[in-house]
C-alpha cells in the first residue's frame, strides 16, 4: 500500500469515528481511558520488549544520552502514563456543557453548547508518552485522532496503540478513535497535513523546527506552541524578600521548561539592594547571569549580555537581567523581546500591578507569583495539551475545554423569519 | 516604495496601533464608532465621486449589472453603513469581560479574561460596506484592521477609509487602527498572507475562489466561512402547517444567502400529503424543484435531480427534495452532503428532536425554526463578521466576542512553585 493511501485511510476512518465519538456517553469514555491504562500495565513487558528495538536503533544511531532517556518506556514510565489517564479520566467532561443559554424576543431558545473539534492530527517528536497522554485527552474531549511520532520511537508507539486499541475494542469503542501512523516516511507528514477535510485540527509537540514545518506545509489549522521568553519585573514596591523566592523559584526550579523565567527586569532604585541578594541565591545554584551595563556594575561577576540575550530562551540555568527605568521601560522590554507567554510583576503597589496585568499581552500574567504556574494543572484547568503562544481558539494553557469548539442549539415552535 | 515595503509598513503600524487599542476604554472607542459615522454623512458628496470613478471604470470593463449594484454607494448606502457602526456602538464590549474567575487551593486568584486578538487583515471582494462594517466590528473589539478590498472599489474604499482616518485622528484614537491597503497590486495580498509575526488572524469575505485561495497562500489562521448547503428535514410527526411556514420562509424569504434551504428532506410516511402542498406554494413563488425519483413520482412537474443536486449551494429560486426513510437516513444524507453551516428538524417528537440537535455536526441547529435565524443578530449576539464553517476558535456566526481571546490574570501573595 502506498504511503498516500495509508494516509487517505487513517483519515477517512478517523473521521468516521469522531462522528460516532461525539455523542458517547462520559461513562463510557472514562471507562475507555481505564481500560487502556489497566491494558498497558497488562502489557507491559511487551511494551518495553518493543522499546528496547528503538533503544538499541538510538544507540546505533548515536542519539545523545538526554534523547535516550526521553525515549525510555520503563515499568515507572508505564505506570505515570497509566496514571495520567485515570487522571483525565477523573476530569470533568466538557462535551455538551453550555457556554450560556438564553430566550430571543420571538421565543427561541437558544443554547451555546461544547462538542468536540472532530479529528485531531499530532505530530510529535521522540517521547513516547507523549502517544498516551494525546490519546486520552482526545478520548476524553471526543475526539479522533491521528498520532505521528518521531521515527526513532516507532517501535514503542506501535506497542503502545496495540494496547489503546484493544482496550477501545473491548470496551465498544469506535475501533478508528485513536490510531498512529504506522509507516515512518516523512511523505506522511506532509500529506497528513493536506487532508483539510478530515482533519479540523494539527498539534504540533516539539521544537521551534517541528513547529514551524508543520505551519508552513498545513492546510489544516495548526495550535502553536512556540517558545517561551518569561519575564519578572520587580518594581520598586516590591517585598524584597517575596521577589527573591519567585525569581529563584521562576529560575531554579525546573529551568528547562517553557515557562521558567529567562530574563529578570529590575527597577534601578531597587537593583543595587535587590541584585546582589537574588545574584547570590541563584550563583548558588549554579545559574550564570548576562546583565546589562548596570547589572555587570552591580554585580560584576556577571556575563555582559549581548542583544540576542533577550531574545534567547535558555532553557538553562542561564538568566538575562537588566535594569530599568520604570515598569513602562519593563512592559516595553517585554513588547519587544518577550514571546506572550507568561511574565510576572513582583510589587506592592496597586496601580502599577493592575496596568501591567491589563497591558502585558501574554497568555498569563501574574502579580506577586511564580511564572511556573502557567501549566494547566497548576490553573485548575487539568491535564494539560500544551500551552498555545497563538492567540487564535486558545491562548496559553490549552485543557480538555481547548479541545473543544461550540455549536448553537436553537430549539423553536415554528419560528420563521420576517 | 515598492508593494513589499508598503505591505510592511502597514503590518508594522497595525501591530503598534494593537497594543495601543487594547486599552482604550469603551466609551472613548464608542465615541470613535460615533465619530465615524457622523464623518461618512458630511463626506458623502466627496464619497459619491470616488465610487463614480469606480462605477465609471466598472462599466467600461465590463461588470455585470448584479456587481455595479453591490459596488454602488449613494446615500441610502452611506446611511446604511452609518447606522451600522451606531448599532456596533450599542453593543457591550467583549474586551475585559471575564470568562470565569476561581480560587487555586494555594491562594492564587485566576482571572481568565477577554482580550482583543491583535491586528485582523480582511481580504474581500468589492462591496464597499464592508470597508466600513469589519472597520467598526474590529474598532469595538479592541483590534487593529489591515483592510484589502477588491481593486474595482479601490476610489470608494479610500474615501472611506478617509473619513475613518479623520474620525479617529479627531477622537484620538491610534491612528492605524484602521488601515486599507492602498496599492490594487494582486502581489499586496499574498505579501499580507505571509505577515504571520504581525497579524494574528485573517478574514477572507468572499466567494470560495477567494477564500481557498486565501487558505492555501497564508502562513496566518484564517476564519473561513465556506458554504451553505442547508437542510430542512420534515419528520413524519411534523406539524404540517409549521413545516410549511418553516420551508417556506428557509427557502423563499432571501434565497441568495448562506443560510438559505438548499434541500429539503421528507419522511417516506409524509410526503404523499406534505410533497403536493409545499410544492404547490413553491412554485408559486417561482421555485424549481429537483427531486429523487420518489419526489418526482408524486411530482410530476419535478426536475428529476442528479448527483451534484445534493452538494448544490444554488443561492436561487431552485430546490433539491428527497424522500427518506426516516431520520437516520436524514442524517446519513446531511453528513454526507451538508457543508456543517444550518440544519432544521420539523418534528412534534421529543426523542428524535433531541437527537437530531445532538448529533447533527453544524454550526446551527434547529427545531422547528427556520434555517434563517443562523445570523448574529437573529441569535443575539449582534452584528456579525461571517458566519464560520470551521471548527477552530469560532464555530457558526462571528461577534464581537468571537473577535476576541482570552489570557489569564493570576493574581497572589508570593506564590512559588513546588
Amino acid at each position: 500500500m502506498t504511503v498516500e493511501s495509508i494516509v487517505g485511510q487513517l483519515a477517512k476512518g478517523a473521521r468516521e469515528a469522531a462522528m460516532a465519538l461525539a455523542s458517547v456517553s462520559t461513562t463510557r469514555k472514562n471507562d475507555a481511558l481505564k481500560a487502556i491504562a489497566e491494558k498497558m500495565i497488562e502489557q507491559a513487558p511487551y511494551i518495553k520488549s518493543q522499546n528496547v528495538l528503538d533503544l538499541d536503533a538510538a544507540r546505533k544511531n548515536g542519539l545523545t544520552d538526554a534523547m535516550i532517556d526521553r525515549l525510555t518506556v520503563d515499568d515507572k514510565t508505564i505506570r505515570s502514563m497509566a496514571d495520567g489517564l485515570l487522571e483525565v479520566a477523573g476530569l470533568p467532561d466538557p462535551v455538551g456543557s453550555s457556554d450560556g443559554t438564553w430566550i430571543r424576543p420571538n421565543g427561541l431558545a437558544v443554547n451555546r453548547v461544547r462538542i468536540p473539534l472532530g479529528v485531531i492530527g499530532i505530530v510529535y517528536e521522540s517521547r513516547p508518552n507523549v502517544t498516551i497522554d494525546t490519546a486520552g485527552l482526545c478520548l476524553k474531549s471526543g475526539n479522533a485522532v491521528i498520532l505521528r511520532g518521531g521515527s526513532e520511537a516507532i517501535h514503542s508507539n506501535k506497542a503502545l496503540a496495540k494496547s489503546i486499541s484493544e482496550a477501545l475494542s473491548e470496551t465498544g469503542m469506535p475501533e478508528n478513535a485513536v490510531q498512529i501512523v504506522p509507516v515512518t516516511d516523512r511523505e506522511a507528514v506532509t500529506l497528513l497535513l493536506q487532508k483539510e477535510e478530515e482533519i479540523d485540527l494539527i498539534i504540533p509537540r516539539g521544537g521551534e523546527g517541528l513547529i514551524r514545518f508543520v505551519v508552513e506545509n498545513s492546510k489544516i489549522p495548526v495550535l502553536k506552541h512556540y517558545k517561551g521568553v518569561c519575564h519578572v519585573y520587580v518594581d520598586v514596591s516590591a517585598d524584597a524578600a517575596m521577589a527573591e523566592e519567585i525569581c529563584f523559584n521562576a529560575k531554579v526550579q525546573r529551568p528547562g521548561v517553557c515557562n521558567a523565567m529567562e530574563t529578570l527586569l529590575v527597577h534601578k532604585d531597587t537593583a543595587d539592594a535587590f541584585l546582589p541578594e537574588i545574584a547570590g541565591r541563584l550563583s548558588g545554584a549554579g545559574v550564570e547571569i548576562r546583565g546589562c551595563e548596570q547589572t555587570c556594575r552591580i554585580l560584576p561577576s556577571a556575563v555582559p549580555a549581548v542583544a540576542d540575550d533577550w531574545y534567547a530562551e535558555y532553557l538553562d540555568l542561564i538568566l538575562a537581567v537588566r535594569v530599568v527605568e520604570n515598569i513602562d521601560a519593563a512592559m516595553a522590554h517585554i513588547a519587544r523581546y518577550g514571546s506572550q507567554h507568561t511574565e510576572a510583576i513582583v510589587t506592592s503597589d496597586y496601580g502599577r500591578a493592575e496596568r501591567f496585568l491589563r497591558e502585558v499581552d501574554s497568555s498569563v500574567v501574574l502579580v506577586n507569583a511564580s511564572t511556573r504556574f502557567n501549566d494547566g494543572g497548576q490553573l485548575g484547568l487539568g491535564a494539560e495539551m500544551g500551552i498555545s503562544t497563538s492567540k487564535l481558539h486558545a491562548f496559553g494553557p490549552m485543557g480538555l475545554r481547548e479541545l473543544t469548539t461550540t455549536k448553537f442549539v436553537v430549539r423553536g415552535d415554528g419560528q420563521v423569519r420576517t
